[in-house]
């Protein structure tokens, strides 16, 4: 990423990244999967950011992964040239526009029903095109996929429709362990791959090619890579990491990159200090509290173990001190999100930080692409 | 607001007005001031939208409310020309921002602290102006505004303060009753009527002309307005209503203006439908559960009303139907959020239909400004 003359962001809130650690992430990330004889394929949502993207793609990913046809066309247009929408697409708007950019991309998309699997079929024959597709398969977070259960069955029927090409299987589970939320990332990972490729043979004993068997969030990718006949892992916050990832163990807090800087505004009373950032600012989908994270707080306030980033409304983040109480009006904080992803997406620019003390402002372009 | 061509949207998820319902809800506050002799300053940060703010002030708002210097710019773009920037500036540059906007419009911006004061007084004796301030004070929710005992006392040294006119104290309470979240809508805003009022008149002993005593949220201000003393109210989610203020009484799930278009991506498993909205579309601030309110799930969805949005992850929704079996891939769903504040501000754009069948687009200009 070139960087630009020194300059700072106007005012706080804002997402600084730390782009030495973005970039060894993204080179250990790339040196992993190399190691281990499996593509990497990362979910770019976590950053939406081209440039980024395209980082990633030259320390050796293969292609990348996203959930909108929206966020497919910004990574196109960016020069991105092998784009999986591992997203179950079922309205003809949707389908249309994914056939328009394979005139520019390789393209692969999720299915997951054989209603959604005729949907596609059907606009995919009625513009001429056969569409590569992946069978999304449900290994334990109950969102979409077919049942794990159910999985050789669709498959079948899948690939028995016209202008398909079924070419793979994929899952998305994160550290999820027979069926509930794990802080054993090793189980997890090991569980996930040997449930998908068990599957990838079956489907094969039906005369189905199946070539990708693709996985792998954050927490388990460096798990998943060890078992045999798993070809992809899609891990996505691994460029930046956060605090959730941290508290499971995936990195350390100091391998987090994106931290959300702020201002301290108010001190109202003696154990409490309010910054300029709330729910506009950092994502609430990651609560505290809840098993087996039990995170203390909607952030990580750096230098401040004892503060608790405890509430939030849209535009206050109230801080509880806990006796720790050194904060005056004006000071800035730096907090590493629960979430980062979620984060990223509130925000429309990133503040990349190089190690010779330039900032540059990216903007996050398939920042709330919604289609 | 102009109407447009006939129109829809390109695809789900997105966030649908219906401009009757928000113009009936945009007459029916401004009456309720009206009548009670009271000044509307609506807080924008509901809609984000300067056409929507003209239509406030159309329908006898006095000015507008926001959180950010950068919601004021986009709105004294627009044309407004009183704006309440209801947050304590403590930074140079917002401050010197806040003093450049004044060329254009009338404004007011928050004090909490001595500290924030004097840093808002430095920097505008140094511009050669004089800034008119409201000084918050906290009633009850324990985020911004100085304590309630100790406002007098900040009261007479923000007045000391050079270049500094403090013409008003304003709080911003909700629905929270002796320190408590409550359902006693008209307790609450009877007894926030009566600190603010009480407040005022010991500050007013002081020889500080204190004009303006300002309040009110949408669940209060019908209350709030009945208090003698009270001269400004400044709710914000009435433009649209949701799902929070039918269960807190202050509307009926009929009244609310704003609801998200979903469609159902997957339906794994018999009592689960997948939707292509999760936390990126519908705000994750109002939890389920949480007393009194004791919401189910992330929003309500229309003409189901055995399904219960249950979980979100970022790109998808899972609705548990619990029983109610009848939706399909493909099918759209109507769900009223939770919060529709925050939900509007993960939005690039909303949809407003008009009574003739008309759809227009209008971008939601003032959305993510975090400055």
């Amino acid at each position: 990423m070139s960087s630009s003359a020194k300059w700072v962001p106007e005012d706080t809130p804002y997402v600084v990244i730390d782009s030495a650690k973005m970039e060894r992430n993204i080179v250990k990330m790339a040196n992993l999967a190399k190691g281990s004889g499996v593509a990497l394929r990362p979910h770019v949502k976590t950053h939406k950011v081209p440039a980024i993207a395209r980082n990633q793609v030259e320390a050796g990913a293969v292609g990348i992964t996203v959930a909108k046809v929206s966020e497919a066309e910004v990574m196109a247009n960016a020069g991105i040239r092998d784009i999986f929408i591992a997203y179950p697409l079922v309205t003809e708007e949707k389908i249309q526009r994914a056939i328009a950019l394979r005139q520019r991309t390789r393209l692969i998309i999720g299915v997951d029903s054989l209603e959604g699997a005729r949907r596609v079929s059907a606009v995919a024959g009625r513009e001429e095109h056969i569409l590569e597709v992946r069978l999304e398969v449900d290994t334990g977070l109950r969102r979409t996929g077919v049942p794990y259960e159910k999985a050789v069955e669709l498959a079948r029927d899948v690939d028995s429709l016209d202008n398909l090409e079924l070419t793979g299987i994929y899952t998305y589970r994160g550290a999820v362990l027979d069926g509930s939320p794990t802080l054993d990332l090793k189980g997890a990972g090991l569980q996930e791959g040997e449930l998908m490729v068990s599957l990838a043979d079956r489907i094969r004993e039906q005369g189905i090619g199946v070539q990708d068997v693709s996985l792998g969030s954050t927490p388990t990718a460096r798990h998943a890579v060890g078992v045999t006949g798993v070809t992809e892992i899609r891990p996505g916050t691994y460029v930046f990491y956060d605090r959730m990832q941290a508290r499971m163990g995936a990195c350390s807090l100091g391998d987090c990159a994106a931290e959300v800087v702020a201002t301290v505004v108010s001190r109202p009373i003696g154990d409490l200090a309010v910054i300029d950032g709330g729910s506009k600012t950092f994502a609430t989908d990651v609560q505290p509290g809840g098993e087996p994270l039990n995170l203390v707080g909607f952030g990580e306030v750096v230098g401040h173990p004892e503060a608790v980033l405890e509430r939030l409304t849209e535009e206050h983040g109230m801080i509880s001190l806990r006796g720790g109480n050194d904060l005056r009006v004006g000071d800035t904080l730096r907090i590493i999100p629960n979430h980062v992803c979620s984060t990223v997406n509130l925000h429309d620019a990133l503040f990349l930080t190089g190690e010779d003390g330039t900032v540059e402002e990216v903007p996050v372009a398939a920042r709330g692409k919604v289609w």
